[in-house]
């Protein structure tokens, strides 16, 4: 199987850019640095997109779908009817995530990587189709080496036509019920948490249900920890197929030079894997928000995160970045539009 | 003089609005709480609203720009000739406030109550001058009892043409060189805070410049202290014509029935002095940011608020309340237009 593509480089970051935006932020009319985290992000997003006015209006939203065998081990608070169902809400536009998506004028797509209850073919929904679900991770790697490659492959794909659009952002999201228990247990393999650390709640749970949810993280990571070195081979072992397909996603964003901003916790940890699969994808992620789902702190630290929001989200199909991506968007406004001391005839602080 | 109106009560908050969006929120196709503080959001201005399905489509920002006699004791690291200039800079759509309306599509209206450097009559800037700058609160009370009740009065002024319009959301800012020192000063007398504990950078003063400022603001507050009981009388002599206009329009929305959606640290104090005159306004503000001004968090406390954003913004202008509107007309979107678990045909939660 050719998995060489992920490592070739992520783009360059154009420094001469990013100087120019800094320069032309304190030239604005405010006091340097009053406009806080949204001039870092203009100045970002300068370096990335090569030029001194970044802007991203081009948003392409990908939320890929996909079932876990883990979900045997009942440690969701929902059926696992309910990913081939929302598939189908996203394709209708009722989900969260397609309102999101309207009110941004973004590109929606919905990748359908396998659902046990499998809504068929659906307008909007591009199907990718692996398998209905994966292994249960507690006896057996989560996925065949050939579907972890379509995994990934699926996640490159959805770039290959947002870069052929001229994307200027992209946000990956993801559905499948019991997705927190792979995103946790990955995480342990990647960063060496105790699974205690790292279990939340998430569609959720009560607390006999996080007990029982953390020691079923705990088997899974024991019996697969030999292999914990390997970041690839642990998002074969312990994520799933909609997780893997957003780390192909990510590490085919920064090598086509599209900047990513990654959603919450589940997508966090994809983000995760893909840096250590291809440290050089680091540069190209933003981070939208920090999730109430408990390990995303955790998670955010390892990649040494800052995210923009906090605003106590946990639902996923990237909602919580496309919710900042409104804020994304003021930011690149405010650096192209704002007058200069010299246009405005403001005098300058004094030295 | 007449301001018996600023004790007339707020509107009373709709609680069957309330309790249809609580119920609403259940129903739609997330897990319960999974949309964090977007579904408070939504709920929280159904109930101002008085509709189940809340909506921020028409926001009114005015900016009131006035000066400070303080200024002549070098509290700020810039010259007080900027409030005039900026005062132009807002008409001719430069400042970080224009653009951020722009975005918004929301009705911008700037409020000229008096400045030392006078721009003179402006297209789109309402004058409604008092005198070219405060007293020296540091030796007077900082507004004669007439110049106070002008100040209150534009702000009523700003909300009667915003109501006339059917606005959903109101929108302060300030601008005035040395209004932090006005802000802080008026917020020891407030919640009885020592000045070295919230005295701040403002525009970006030096750890000198801060120590000097926080001298002339505790040299101030003991001025005045006889009246630091009396939130009204606290106002007139340590505040400043835009954070008296704020006031008045904070009070005004209330009674209204306008939401506010209050900016940063001195907006806060403004809200603050707007809640002690009148406390049934309380109800009726959303609290945007928190910003990097080194005493909001103090002051957010006292009105036991807990800000959307953190994004380290210190600009004032209304500037961080415009970035969190973007935040409340998602969460506007999500709650009128995400499917239920019925029209989507989704399980809900086990039971």
């Amino acid at each position: 199987m050719s998995l060489d593509w992920l490592h070739t480089p992520a783009q360059a970051v154009n420094d001469s850019a990013r100087a120019a935006a800094l320069t032309r932020q304190a030239w604005l009319t405010k006091p340097p640095g009053a406009l806080g985290e949204l001039e870092t992000l203009a100045v970002t997003l300068a370096g990335l997109q090569g030029r001194e006015c970044p802007a991203v209006d081009k948003i392409n939203i990908s939320i890929f779908a996909g079932d876990h065998g883990i979900a045997d081990e009942k440690v969701s608070a929902f059926p696992q009817a309910v990913t081939g169902e929302m598939v189908r809400n996203f394709a209708n536009g009722g989900a969260a995530i397609s309102v999101l998506a309207r009110e941004l004028r973004a590109v929606l797509e919905v990748v359908h990587l396998g659902t046990v209850n499998d809504p068929g073919p659906l307008p909007g929904v591009r199907r990718a189709w692996i398998a209905p679900r994966t292994h249960n991770f507690l006896h057996a790697p989560a996925m065949e080496p050939a579907q972890l490659q379509q995994a990934l492959h699926a996640g490159r794909d959805s770039i290959a036509t947002a870069s052929a659009a001229g994307s200027e952002l992209f946000i990956g999201g993801e559905m499948g019920i019991a997705n927190t228990t792979a995103a946790s247990a990955l995480a342990c393999a990647l960063i060496d948490v105790h699974p205690h650390d790292i279990t939340g709640a998430g569609t959720g749970l009560d607390a006999a249900g996080m007990q029982h949810k953390s020691q079923v993280i705990a088997h899974a990571v024991a019996f697969h920890r030999a292999y914990a070195l390997d970041p690839l081979e642990s998002l074969r072992r312990l994520g799933g197929f909609e997780i893997a397909a957003l780390s192909g996603a990510y590490i085919a964003a920064a090598q086509a030079g599209i900047p990513i901003l990654v959603d919450g916790f589940i997508s966090s940890v994809a983000a995760l894997a893909a840096v250590r699969i291809n440290p050089s994808c680091h540069e190209w992620l933003l981070f939208a928000h920090c999730s109430a789902e408990r390990g995303h702190l955790r998670v955010l630290e390892a990649l040494q995160a800052k995210p923009l929001l906090d605003l106590g989200m946990r639902l996923g199909e990237g909602s919580g970045a496309a919710t900042a991506a409104s804020i994304v968007r003021l930011a690149c406004a405010l650096h192209a539009g704002m007058a200069t001391f010299e246009q405005a005839g403001v005098t300058n602080k004094e030295p």
